[in-house]
């Protein structure tokens, strides 16, 4: 849409973020998967610009989503825990922390600008009520503020609702079921239901948005709704994939048959990598990268990134540029002709002059686990300051994030500090980060360098945010959300009885 | 190129194989290498179709272009050894055989129907004079019997020559160098030149004709010339795998250009799966999959696959069919409107419904390591009658086929028979071969059943041909190659003293 501002014409395009869950690099065909089951991703891809450098900011889905939404690391916007040392945190529905108010998410500031946002699917930056997403820049709501975990004995623990906009329409396995035998669910069918139902009225309307359509079918328990139940080589994973394949297809389709295509900035990626812990039958492929979702090797943080906007963003275009899931922030915002918050450290950049005109910037990569910074890429070198894949404890029960896949030294079993020689890879020669390049070679020396200012920088100026993540408490469970009466689904809470959360890896 | 041929108007596609050395399944943009640097290839896989599934039919050189020239697998056309179990053997120049005069290879039937037939780049099917590829078909020859190893001192052992038709015209290190500490030659330079002027003489006397392009930049020790040193991401194997790719994008070109891309039947494909030892200066990618040439694991035998034809083959299709390089001989036969022989078995089927109508069609792949058939795969499953990476001894000296990755009881160190209870996996969703499908599942019941009941009928009919391999001796090593008088570098050969080859892995 282009409307009239101060006596200037701005064209504020929509903007239409598809973020998967815990979908890996590797899980579409245009990266590399074998099966080659995502033809109107791969359309998607060859119609616009892809990332194969595109990273989340944490190696899970709570922090990643509070640095998309806030353009911050989660060291600085609180999605992290000081209850153990680099330890991932997230929010279940024990945690008592979330979203903070004194964070700014950008469809706060879109809205100011006239935009209407939304989101579909999986919030999971806090459910209490002082953290729902209509208090924090959002208009409108359809989804589920946690993951769809369960079933639940409403007893012990109750099963996870979701809302329209304020209220509750109903929980998982009662109203919205899963069925955990064949993996059947119609959600992701809802869920497209609902973006092309928003998309097609602000269409008409002529009315901007910000569609932020935040599914979760590939994060286990996956599911896929039974047209497309067995239809993938790939099992019922691959079903699910084949699904959000099939509905993006439908999403960019209604955005051409509306004529708003050329209006619309499109974005897909992926909260974190995909869960090889899951695999093989509940989870995706990170392709050559090593190990996967909650390690910051490259499979847990490098996500498949493609921009689409027709008319504006050329064909067929590759781009080397290390993006992040926060340049998500600042490219929207500058997208909507906005100005960047100026009050606070912003880790996101403006990848507009990359999208619209091929200019690279060179800028690292930060990869925290909790509250530390365990390894940072600058072009094509990744220092390790710190490596850990999961406790022996854990592997002993089978917890494997890195399965058939070993690295003496690199995929530890312990938490080993390489500050002082930090462990280094070059992602071009190596993607799989197993030859570390020899401290006493010049290049080691060289790129160390490098990175060693860029990380001193980064410590000087970090301020970390109030840890939103550390106290846990079965009182403040989805018991009795908000609509919960007029269901007749009010639960009773049990007393307050905080605790420190307990996170294992 | 259309013939009048018994009165019927018979089209005769010219025939281009594209045959890269030891290049992965990964090392493509199209295939999903991070670094996307193959811009000519991914473009040829858009303009036509792309083989997830394609297979070569030994995990290392010489048996596999015996397999592609003949369309019989190793076993069968003698490229293998008996001197120990289920070894890799291949053509060193202290071989004493090859090609046998009872095999036929494809050229030499395109010959008779009036192609002219060039080989650039490696032969690798024997260097004594019977083995010559003049003798076995082709019409004129650039490049080297075998690998451009050395170089030697020319008393124990002779530098490889090179040769032009039937002479030869000079030898590696000498005339032709490769530079082992810059990794500079202009080899696929000269190759380029060589392919792009048989091609324009062909185009301009309207002549039929099959073109070998074997090149070798990308086998260790690997080369790129002075212009593409240092200009990839990925290290000098990048280097090499971008000459390549702007090679490539030339001779397409040059087909358009000259009006006869619509009559060259060209296929891209790789010998074997990238030498993961060689990794990561001299090795490439295999994506996904698990270890890498010298081994029947999918990162040994699973290589890159692209058919271009256009007007033919439609652009931007993706074929499930399960491939292999033998089929490469039975499909140009039926290009060509050839007789498939059917004096002996041919395990190459006849790709041509599957390009042109995209008709596919179940076929087993065999994964063979000299004389045993380690694994088959049919569908989506693949069973494993025996598992070997290589032995403990070769470990510990560092020799690793499968660095960095380790499946317990899969990448074993000693050969393991599995044939009571094969090893299953499915490789749509478990493409690295990580979770073994239990043998009390009713899946394992049905797939082995299928695939006993095709490996029954192959080891039925099996007639192994009489082994090339087993002979070594320096005494037939390049000493005195035709044509070395003229050029005054004929060497004198030790007295014959052959043994048994030793061959390690
Ligand atoms: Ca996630
Ligand atoms: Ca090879």
């Amino acid at each position: 849409p282009v409307l009239v501002l101060g006596g200037m014409n701005v064209t504020r395009p929509n903007i239409l973020l598809l973020l998967m869950d815990d979908m890996g690099w590797g899980d579409l065909g245009v990266f590399g998967e074998p099966s080659r089951e995502t033809p109107n991703l791969d359309k998607m891809a060859s119609e616009g610009m892809l990332f194969p450098n595109f990273y989340t900011a944490n190696p899970l889905c709570s922090p990643s989503r509070a640095a998309l939404l806030t353009g911050r690391l989660p060291i600085r916007n609180g999605f992290f825990t000081t209850n153990s040392h680099a330890r991932n945190a997230y929010t279940p529905q024990e945690i008592v922390g979330g979203i903070s108010d004194s964070e700014i998410l950008f469809p706060e500031l879109l809205k100011k600008a006239g935009y209407i946002n939304k989101i579909i699917g999986k919030w999971h930056l806090g459910h209490r009520p002082s953290y729902h997403p209509l208090r924090h820049g959002f208009d409108e709501w359809f989804g589920s503020p946690n993951c769809h975990f369960g079933p639940y004995d409403n007893k012990q623990i109750p099963n996870i609702p979701l809302y329209r906009d304020w209220n509750m329409v109903g929980r998982y396995y009662e109203e919205f079921n899963i069925n955990h035998k064949t993996g059947e669910s119609n959600l992701t069918q809802i869920y497209l239901q609902e973006a092309l139902e928003f998309i097609y009225s602000q269409a008409v309307a002529q009315q901007p948005f910000f569609l932020y359509w935040s599914i979760d079918a590939t994060h286990a328990p996956v599911y896929a709704s039974r047209p497309f139940l067995g239809t993938s080589n790939r099992g019922l994973y691959g079903d699910a994939v084949r699904e959000i394949d099939f509905s993006i297809g439908k999403i960019l389709n209604l955005l051409n048959l509306t004529g708003i295509a050329k209006d619309t900035f499109v974005f897909f990626t992926s909260d974190n990598g995909a869960a090889l812990i899951s695999a093989p039958m509940q989870g995706g492929s990170n392709g050559p990268f090593l190990c996967g979702k909650q390690t910051t090797f490259e499979g847990g943080m490098r996500v498949p990134g493609i921009a689409w906007w027709p008319g504006h963003v050329a064909p067929g275009q590759v781009s080397y540029q290390l993006g992040s899931i926060m340049d998500l922030f600042t490219t929207s915002l500058s997208l909507a002709g906005l100005e960047i918050p100026r009050d606070r450290a912003i880790d996101g950049i403006d990848l507009s002059p990359v999208i619209l005109e091929s200019k690279e910037t060179e800028r690292p990569i930060f990869y925290y686990r909790g509250n530390e910074l365990m390894a940072v890429r600058l072009g094509q070198h990744k220092a390790h300051y710190w490596t850990w894949s999961n406790s022996w404890e854990e592997l002993s029960q089978g917890i494997n994030f890195c399965p058939g896949q070993n690295i003496t030294g690199v995929t530890t079993h312990m938490q080993v500090e390489h500050s002082i020689n930090p462990l280094l890879f070059h992602l071009g020669r190596d993607p799989g980060e197993k030859y570390s390049i020899s401290v006493l070679s010049t290049e080691y020396e060289d790129a160390v360098n490098r990175i060693s200012y860029v990380v001193q920088q980064h410590r000087d100026s970090m301020v970390p945010g109030e840890p939103q993540l550390n106290v846990c408490d079965l009182a403040v469970m989805n018991w009795s959300p908000h609509g919960c009466e007029k269901l007749g689904k009010c639960l009773t809470p049990p007393q307050s009885n905080p605790w420190k959360c307990v996170w294992p890896h």
